[in-house]
């Protein structure tokens, strides 16, 4: 029985490539199988409940929702004028997507046509969406320097390599690894002459500077940059992802490149409605007050793994951890026997490309479901 | 006060390009406008109806949506599968998307890259969707002929004019136009050589051909032809626009091409519920009845059209009749009064390039609404 499940499983990542079968997917295809905690799923669970009530309060509850779905959403220029208020931006900055994939693939079609340098390890639609016209090279991050982005080799390395497009995730996925404000700064400013700084900011909300943690997103600094876009995920931090809103922050011209021939109608209703929510001041303060809680217990998660005996967890500035097991251990054992045995669904890394390994990714929840998380591994790491 | 929502509708209509502002910009900008009736949304008002209490009933009072909204829905391919089970289809043809319009500009921006035959009038996307790489001609349907499409006279200009890429909206935007089932064969079959036919299906749900309104879709006829594409809104006939669903039957080689490097996760949560109850039995007997009641309506709406005097109705198998205003009237001025008079939201043809004379489109919803707009009309055109 547990085995049939394992090998359903196996077909399933199979299928999906590069990235976990989908939480329907799996509920659809391996409906016997019970997951407990989705720590796959890179999301703010306190930021969801809070988008949730109020959408059950001012769409469910009074039948507005019936409107959402039935009629057209405005316009991207519209949707996109709602972000623009609240980033405190002038209007024309500011792209609206449907999932900051949407972004990536737009970005990378339209802008990057030579050489494009990607940090590994990363998330793999940055080199998948390439065209065919289009070089990808790649930087690599080092196990041994903790996957560290060394900011003056990698100036160094664009400078010798002169590709047309960097990316950098901040924090870094699937490693969580942050580039510092200024530091970030330093790279853009050193490197203005590259056409296209591709800064993917989906995780930003995570990370912090300060004990107040405070967000520092590099928006503000580069919004009149020609040559930077920074592209924006609200899955992560909002919770959201079945609803696909991202948006991305360019150059007025680049978005005009973009809307001249498409992208006109590209929001659902309720991402509408998220986007108006967002330039809300109701919500946004009550979403500062999660996001804060989310991080606190983010790093009591990150605590109590460091506990666990072999394996390594890296340091991370986002609301998951990449994680080595040590010890010859298997992370396709070790995440098939956490989903079969405990409903603990974790990021097999197996695929992923630039780790040098065996590596699992597993996602901050609630502080309950971190302790059912803690639990699973340690139990599994126990057999092993 | 009513010349100054005449105003600001201006205003809002000369932002949103060649379409129509949507009802929720609408109800933004301009809260003091009760729109009654929107006869501007192309939409079967009972297919909608049919929709929201199957939501009603599996989603929300399940509360499964907020997993819809929470979660990633699943990939392209996997809901492809549904559209392929509805279509009997083989696994492989089917291109999934966030409403046609992403499937027009993915078709238009990937295949067609020379030269462009476009029918005139038509939905304005297919010209602007264009890239700057590829050349757009036009083939004009004369106002003498009623807008239809001579098919002799097409397959030679066509021979003439070498296009690479040609289009076919069947029943035509914003005419209603259609081409027979078997002239249509005819065309591709002429046509053979031409590397890309792209036919657009999004209205033929309203089509029919026999007494028994048997709908005819150019689906089976072409799935094994490398050359043609066909494309499908299910935003008019299942009254759906809100959630953005579409897709696009092609080659296998063509679906692989375009999921190579994009298009991964480009649904949303209540899409994909959607797809799923596109293929399931019970749900489908349920709509054929509701499509049929609508066509009839609809035989019953033009009916009613033909007897107002000084507009000319022109012949329609969608469920939108386009009107010519006679007698020296204005598109501009009467579809203003219409609104702001009547709340009755028409589609002002003025910017509709390709007609030649004043025009409004009107799309048929349900049977008392369809009094309202006739009321409205009669009212207004009295006036005139």
């Amino acid at each position: 029985m547990q085995s049939k499940i394992i090998n359903k499983y196996y077909n399933l990542k199979q299928k999906s490539g590069s990235h976990s079968p989908s939480l329907s997917s799996i509920k659809e295809e391996i409906p016997e199988l019970k997951i407990k905690v989705d720590a796959c799923f890179l999301s703010n669970p306190y930021a969801t409940e809070l988008f949730m009530e109020y959408f059950k309060k001012e769409m469910i509850d009074t039948n507005e929702i019936f409107s959402l779905l039935e009629f057209y959403p405005a316009q991207n220029k519209i949707i996109a004028s709602y972000v623009e208020k609240q980033l405190e931006l002038e209007s024309g900055h500011v792209f609206i997507c449907n999932g900051a994939i949407e972004a990536i693939q737009a970005v990378i079609h339209r802008f990057s046509k030579e050489k494009i340098l990607v940090i590994l390890p990363t998330f793999s639609s940055y080199y998948e969406y390439a065209t065919i016209e289009s070089e990808v090279i790649y930087y690599y991050l080092n196990k041994e320097d903790e996957f560290k982005l060394n900011i003056d080799d990698y100036i160094k390395t664009v400078e010798v390599l002169k590709p047309n497009t960097i990316i950098l995730i901040n924090p870094n996925n699937p490693d969580g690894g942050y580039v510092s404000h200024e530091d970030l700064k330093k790279i853009i400013s050193k490197l203005s002459w590259v056409e296209n700084i591709i800064i993917d900011e989906s995780f930003i909300h995570f990370a912090y500077e300060d004990i107040d943690l405070t967000m520092k997103s590099i928006v503000p600094d580069v919004v009149h940059h020609e040559n930077v876009v920074v592209i924006k995920s609200m899955s992560k931090d909002f919770g959201i992802a079945g609803l696909r809103c991202g948006y991305a922050i360019m150059s007025k011209n680049r978005v005009e490149s973009l809307l001249k021939n498409g992208y006109l109608w590209n929001s659902n209703g309720i991402a509408e409605y998220f986007f108006k929510l967002y330039s809300r001041k109701d919500f946004l303060e009550k979403y500062e007050v999660v996001r804060k809680k989310y991080i606190n217990e983010t790093k009591l998660f990150f605590k109590n793994l460091l506990e666990i005996p072999k394996i390594k967890i890296y340091p991370s500035r986002a609301n998951f951890f990449l994680i080595e097991l040590l010890g010859g251990m298997n992370a396709n054992d070790v995440s098939a026997e956490l989903l079969c045995n405990f409903g603990v669904y974790v990021r097999n890394c197996n695929d992923k490309i630039g780790l040098n390994g065996e590596f699992i990714r597993v996602a901050a929840r609630t502080n309950i479901e971190n302790d059912l998380i803690i639990n699973a591994l340690k139990k599994t790491i126990e057999r092993h």
